[in-house]
């Protein structure tokens, strides 16, 4: 299990406020600590609707790439930005991501094949809805390997995010049950290992506190280790979870056990 | 997930002075705390070596049923001590348990059906090792289910225990990966939502501290959680494994969720 660090938003006021300024000490000051605390790999999530999603993706990619050597996952909606921190990047990174909305496909999968990288896939509607259980589930990820291969991208290049739902959600624990047997069944439905992506910060969108929201994310993530996923993507900067992160590894990952 | 509370075993030192002296202060205080952290049923464990172990598992059954109304389990390798337990019992109490093993199929089998009662099955071989991995625990369930049924037992009497293996062990992981698997397949298996029990404190046998135990019990715990199981034997007076179970329950119930 791989931990992705989820810390590089733009959405978050000190790295916001950083990128407004150009001023790298603090992006790069997060991108070390969250090597240093474990992460391997980390995403940068240069925002929704920022203005000049280009420019602040290149800054965001140049300073991570000066400060360490995490392989860096490019998040954001905008295929320009996407283009150009693709090109940035002085090793392969990972797209994050593509889904069965038209426009998405028409305009991130080519990027995927010209780069020859990773994409991370959402099991989502081509509507962009969460499909209502594991079967809607099942369906978006055999429709999206499909994509992948009419587009020439190898479906090893796939990284598939079935989407953790917020618990808070009227069907939040049952959307949320359905991710963990997509994961554990994926790898037998399209007939290859295929690696996949959970975001555990969604899991408590609304929850009334710190303490909650450590508590729950505590209790999804061996759930999520045992389903057999291969990267989570979450806040590496907690030591509590990424306690009970080090915990589930050493539990699941089928070398020979040593107490830690 | 019910809890069901381990605490009461005569090899803890406090509960087998308390046996010795036959004091109840201190079984009936342990069996009111366990209720009141959340315990939904009660483990009394009379000891495998003990002397009279039918006075002490007549003593012990008259103390908790005195002090509490919670359900009991009785868990004894004495054929007469479970006898007698059985007998004391005002509620019908669940018998812990039966194998392969043949002294055992000859011996406590025939208990469970004239008592009409719920009845633990571990998933080990004749021999009383454990299998090396998921494919032969299902076939001991199969074995053992048969034997139920040859036996007069409706098979819905079954709790079957897949046997928690110590995560010292040579292939202690590996082992509580094919335990997980067996959870949550053993409905399919077997074509009734058959229940299961799974014993938390085995995992951490041989820890080297209390904080490395909880560590790795807080991490299985929600696994077996997702698996399915319905019943968790544990230490129910440590509140921060407490709270992870709540937190599983939560999220795995089926329920609409509340934060709590």
């Amino acid at each position: 299990m791989i931990i992705v660090a989820d810390n590089l938003r733009i959405t978050m006021p000190a790295i916001g406020r950083a990128v407004e300024r150009m001023d790298p000490a603090p992006i790069r000051q997060m991108a070390c600590a969250c090597r240093e605390a474990g992460a391997r790999a980390i995403d940068i999530n240069s925002g929704p609707l920022s203005r000049h999603p280009e420019e602040k993706m290149t800054f965001l990619v140049r300073t991570v790439q000066a400060a360490c050597d995490l392989p860096l996952i490019l998040d954001t909606s905008s295929p320009e930005a996407m283009a150009t921190g693709l090109a940035t990047c002085s090793q392969k990174a990972t797209i994050n991501g593509v889904s069965l909305a038209p426009e998405k496909l028409a305009r991130i999968l080519p990027l995927a094949r010209q780069n020859d990288c990773d994409i991370i896939a959402y099991l989502l509607r081509p509507d962009g809805h969460v499909p209502a259980d594991a079967a809607g589930r099942m369906e978006a990820a055999v429709a999206l390997f499909r994509k992948c291969q009419q587009a020439g991208i190898s479906p090893r290049r796939l990284i598939i995010d079935p989407v953790v739902a917020p618990l808070a959600w009227q069907d939040g624990n049952r959307q949320n049950m359905a991710v963990l047997e997509v994961i554990r069944t994926l790898p037998d439905l399209l007939g290859f290992p295929v690696r996949t992506i959970a975001g555990l910060s969604n899991l408590t969108t609304g929850a009334p506190d710190a303490d909650t929201r450590r508590r729950y994310q505590k209790a999804f993530l061996p759930m999520l280790a045992a389903a057999g996923v291969t990267m989570i993507l979450m806040n590496a900067l907690d030591p509590a979870i990424l306690r009970v992160a080090e915990a589930c590894q050493n539990i699941t990952d089928g070398t020979i056990f040593t107490w830690q």
